[in-house]
């Protein structure tokens, strides 16, 4: 049993607490309140204590969508067009990061949103190594096997592939860290190969992620047929034509939006689309700022809200971020909305925390286990200090939110195990990077090449 | 002499020097370029020498905007409506901080800055705290001091109190500390007030800084002589009237568009607004979070760059924004208007770059003094750590836009004196924290009363 005392504790559940105390037995949230005081008004000891001082103890962060194993790619591709910017990206993969560079790509990524306090993560990987990653950094999550096959002539082959790499995938997972799968987006997967992975899923209970009305030329190919997308399936031999009034109606005909599926960006839907996610009980993982920094644009993140629909929030890659900072991200998030609907009052801060945790951990189906600071529930906790940079804190909610992005966590804990503690990574690989050094040359040496 | 040797030397005026040196004599950049080899290969060593390691180091920071007494209220104000959220914070200020309050305020907000590499700030205060908390620190800037007068009948006692003060403040100039005046905005300074205080900048050649175009409620006041800041003008007994075509044209009219100006905001200009800018070289101060959390909306930011207007960043004051971080202001201001345009390959890091350091100077009328590493200019240089968090650094200035933001500057040193070394305030004062978290607790007990 141990207790962890801080200025102020964030719930989520329940409004903050000044001077407040989380206690975790076996791995479990068994108490939340008010520190506890002796009859002489001084703070009463009792067990093991953590006094975390000056700072503000929440829910782990949840990011509801990563490539951890795209690290190494931080500032590797600016300012590229989307389609050539996902063609230079995996040149780039295939050519020069074998599995041990992927591998470690993932690690740095770890060591990253950890120290931004993020506890669990859901990763679309094709190489597996951030479920590697994953359960060796002690963090949680969904790591979701990525199937790409635009060919339908190809479907039963990429079917196949996907199910031995999950085969494989199921055999490591751990209490944390679990499997599910990923048709990549409607680009790089046929209808066909939609329509069957969604009765592999169901029958075999996996969760879904699918990248989804993301930009302007996926938009085109789904709708007309037409755009650079579809110029180069066309090179490659596939037959392209019109498939769906929008990238959503295209999942719905394949029976794909309703299996416990989390739907990656949704920059573009309309009222009709909307309504069709919030009747599928899919999920929305939102990334603000890799839908603006590559120019696809803002999300209409109130009306999904509006509808019911569950959203979490997501870095999305640092090849496109280029940052895993998730406080920062749903500011970002506040900051995207006010300035699309021209109002100070939507999105505050204590909507954006949710967003951040209970909200994104309920996109993931994980909320009876995490996402909130209330008894039974894991021990995810994330704490933050709160130093002269951010003070004073009038409002710790909008600390949290405004102030603290970017600022590293001074605690982690998953299922009650330390991760981060007095702000150092618990178990750091100091060999990790000059390793990635290496393989950000190898990056660079093939880029000038 | 000392030199600065940095793994990234960003000069702005010139492309990135990886493994570059910085040589400062005098308070001067005596020479920037790469880092000296002898003859054996091995790094040179001459004289005085300061390794910064993995480290970017730049030129320091040029923030357009800042409030910086405003800093205890931090949080303070959070989801407020503009009029009320100006009200409240004016009423608060009056009744609780008093002059001392207000300068730890203003001393903490400094705090914030230097640590995040800002060695040149743009404070508009009514109070003089700024200035003199700006002197004791060691920093750079402008002091605009602020004249309110809504009221055309006041406008002479306006403008008395105005020189009286700035007679005072210039009594206390410093060769890094200037002193400017600003006219405060068209809801709280009347047409008259607006044209007096134009005269008097430019007989005595003080630079004038006014918030314009900022809010809805702004710009139904002058267009239309109506809304929330009309009803409470007319309250005061003061008339009011449609003003001009538009808040810019109001300027233009007044004669006070074209005395070195620094126009605060400029979200609601449009083409001809942005002509009138150009031509009367006044610059702007871009905002992008204040503006995106007040509600206001997004500025045309590159309609006016692309009119050639001079641009530079603000954070404006912690009471809506709610941090003073420059690169990520700068970050904010390439989201925004990527978002705003659906495109990619707009306002890149190295624009960004320019925004928060040579545009600023430029945008203040400092750019031969500051805003770039070159020999002769002020050696006022912010360094930052490439610790694991932003590592690996395939692009700095992608790094330092996109990635650094919130981590705090290893080095900061103004006319070469160092304000920071070691990540860590030369000349802190501990005692700072305690008596703002009273002033904060007196705003608290204010505000439940």
């Amino acid at each position: 049993m141990i207790s962890y005392h801080a200025r102020w504790v964030i719930p989520i559940s329940a409004p903050p607490i000044e001077y407040g105390t989380v206690v975790v037995d076996d791995g479990r949230i068994a108490r939340v309140g008010a520190r506890p005081r002796a009859t002489n008004g001084q703070w009463a000891h009792d067990g093991t204590e953590v006094d975390l001082g000056d700072a503000l103890l929440m829910p782990g962060l949840v990011n509801v969508h990563t490539h951890l194993d795209l690290t190494v790619m931080r500032g590797f591709l600016e300012d590229l067009e989307f389609t050539q910017w996902i063609r230079r990206l995996t040149e780039a993969k295939r050519t020069v990061l074998d599995r041990d560079r992927l591998l470690d790509s993932a690690r740095l990524g770890l060591v990253e949103g950890v120290c931004h306090g993020i506890t669990t993560y859901a990763d679309t990987c094709d190489s597996a190594v951030a479920h590697d990653a994953m359960v060796e950094a002690g963090v949680r999550g969904i790591t979701y096997q990525e199937v790409f096959g635009p060919d339908p002539a190809r479907c039963t082959e990429s079917l196949e592939e996907l199910k031995s790499r999950v085969a494989a995938l199921r055999s490591r997972e751990t209490p944390l860290v679990k499997v599910g799968v990923s048709p990549h987006a409607p680009y790089s997967v046929s209808d066909a190969l939609f329509a069957a992975v969604a009765r592999y899923a169901r029958q075999d209970t996996l969760p879904v992620a699918i990248h989804i009305a993301e930009s302007e030329a996926e938009r085109v190919l789904v709708e007309d047929g037409d755009g650079p997308f579809a110029a180069r399936l066309r090179q490659r031999g596939i037959g392209v034509a019109p498939r769906a009034r929008s990238s959503i109606e295209l999942l719905r005909n394949a029976g794909i939006l309703d299996v416990r599926t989390l739907l990656i960006h949704c920059v573009r839907v309309d009222s009709g689309d909307i309504a069709d996610i919030a009747r599928s009980r899919s999920a929305v993982a939102h990334c603000p700022v890799s839908n603006a920094k590559l120019g696809h644009g803002t999300s209409p993140l109130l009306d999904l809200l509006a509808a019911g629909v569950t959203v979490g929030i997501g870095s999305d890659s640092v090849a496109s971020n280029n940052r895993m900072d998730l406080l920062g991200e749903a500011r970002s998030a506040i900051l995207s909305q006010r300035a699309r609907v021209g109002r100070h009052d939507v999105l505050c801060a204590r909507d954006a925390l949710s967003l951040a945790t209970i909200d994104g951990a309920r996109a993931l189906g994980l909320d009876r286990e995490i996402g909130s600071l209330e008894p039974g529930k894991s021990a995810d906790l994330a704490a933050f200090p709160l130093d002269s940079r951010v003070m004073p804190v009038h409002d710790p909610e909008a600390a949290a939110i405004f102030a603290l992005p970017g600022v590293p966590a001074s605690l982690v804990t998953v299922a009650g195990r330390e991760l981060v503690r007095d702000g150092r990574l618990i178990k750091a690989d100091l060999a990790l990077a000059g390793r990635v050094e290496v393989a950000a040359r190898a990056l660079r040496d093939w880029s000038g090449a």
